[in-house]
């Protein structure tokens, strides 16, 4: 019996913008779980391909992309997004503008209806599917954040803000909530350096609480590639890198032989 | 300078239905973190008190208490509560009903109201605030759970249907929204077992993909308790037990001398 056991990381959504060519797939092959005896099977495979080959995503109208400011945005959300922001565009000495070191990675809130019949759910409920992290239609209120990816120094950074729906501890952020961001964030920059992957481990000290409605930055850091293992460490720090909130390491798995 | 460093678990919304007597303050120390060089200063402490000592909550009103069915729970959820909830009542011989083994632990969504003053956030925001895991009203849309406690097991068994805004990997739960069901799974079974207690560390991992709209079982075990550590192992499992999704280890620190 076929069984479903692909896990496709959160971040596949930053890597549809990416052009697939079909001679990709032929790379596929079953990989083993690095922490256990887990296979990717055939009915995995399938389901990869139903989604990286469905039509570009929000090709027909212009999605909201949540990674741009807002009116929720604090004072100090909008100062790091500016410092960082204004680095992904440089001007050369005679005054044109290039591209800089680091690049804004766009963020929706959907995915899944480029998953054609969707294996597991009714129409009804894939029409109604929404990126846990963008779920909340209210600004301000949930997960705010936006990502900016270093290539040449293999480090992301999310500024993020965290809204008074993701309460945990009176007055503090959720462990879950820190945990969702920090798995968001590394899963992003997985991808993005090496194409689709999938979370196998995140181990999360935390440190320190997150105030709710404070504005803390998700460094991620790409430790080493061993094959297939993608080893990234991550810290939360308060807006001005003093205070340390957390601690964590993630690995993913790329699904794919070719890296991007 | 006094910096705020507590991390008081989300469980410590189950606890506010225990009884508190001031004298248990007395035995507040400050602890060291167990896996780096954190300490719980006195702010820290104020803010648990300031909570703990707080009117008891919903005092005034019945809240809706989200470990009950509704209308969005599917037969399966409803079979497994049904499955434990009857276990938490026994008939004897005598055709009395006595307390059975299994308890289950009602569960809201706001607690920071009965931290007065709020320390860091405005009023409005204050009032607005809700539990990460309970802070979608559509029913079925986010988590819809109940945890059950078998105190003589030192176990936990949460019955979780997860809805279609948790979306990560197409057509899968996020990695962060299965972190997110950990921690308080967890949490709450710590607090139930020791009082206060905070998240230090979770270790996460995936090993299989949870269907969107899917009925898991979460399975929390006490390992040991060393000082004020608790150590809980986790399994997230197919509702019949068959598939393992995910494995994780806990660790948390008890915030009072006395155990409950």
């Amino acid at each position: 019996m076929l069984r479903h056991r692909l896990y496709i990381t959160r971040a596949l959504c930053q890597f549809m913008a990416c052009k697939l060519s079909t001679g990709l797939f032929r790379n596929i092959l079953k990989t083993k779980h690095p922490t256990g005896d887990m296979w990717y099977t055939r009915s995995c495979l399938q389901s990869i391909l139903a989604v990286t080959m469905a039509p570009r995503p929000f090709s027909s109208s212009q999605p909201r992309d949540y990674s741009l400011p807002n009116t929720s945005w604090s004072s100090e959300m909008l100062r790091l997004y500016e410092h960082y922001n204004i680095m992904c565009e440089v001007e050369t000495e005679r005054g044109d503008k290039i591209k800089g070191q680091w690049t804004r990675l766009p963020s929706y809130n959907r995915f899944l209806k480029y998953a054609p019949g969707g294996q597991y759910l009714s129409k009804l409920l894939l029409a109604k599917a929404r990126l846990f992290t963008r779920n909340i239609e209210e600004q301000g209120a949930g997960f705010e954040y936006v990502v900016f990816e270093n290539k040449q120094e293999k480090t992301c950074v999310c500024v993020f803000q965290a809204g008074h729906l993701l309460e945990g501890p009176p007055g503090h952020v959720h462990g879950g909530a820190i945990a969702t961001i920090i798995d968001s964030v590394t899963g992003t920059h997985a991808t993005c350096h090496s194409g689709p992957a999938m979370t196998a481990n995140l181990t999360i000290n935390y440190r320190s609480p997150i105030p709710l409605g404070s504005v803390v930055l998700v460094h991620s850091s790409l430790d080493k590639i061993e094959g297939r293992k993608i080893f990234i460490s991550c810290q939360v720090t308060s807006s001005d890198g003093s205070k340390l909130h957390t601690e964590a390491t993630a690995l993913f798995i790329r699904l794919f032989e070719t890296t991007y």
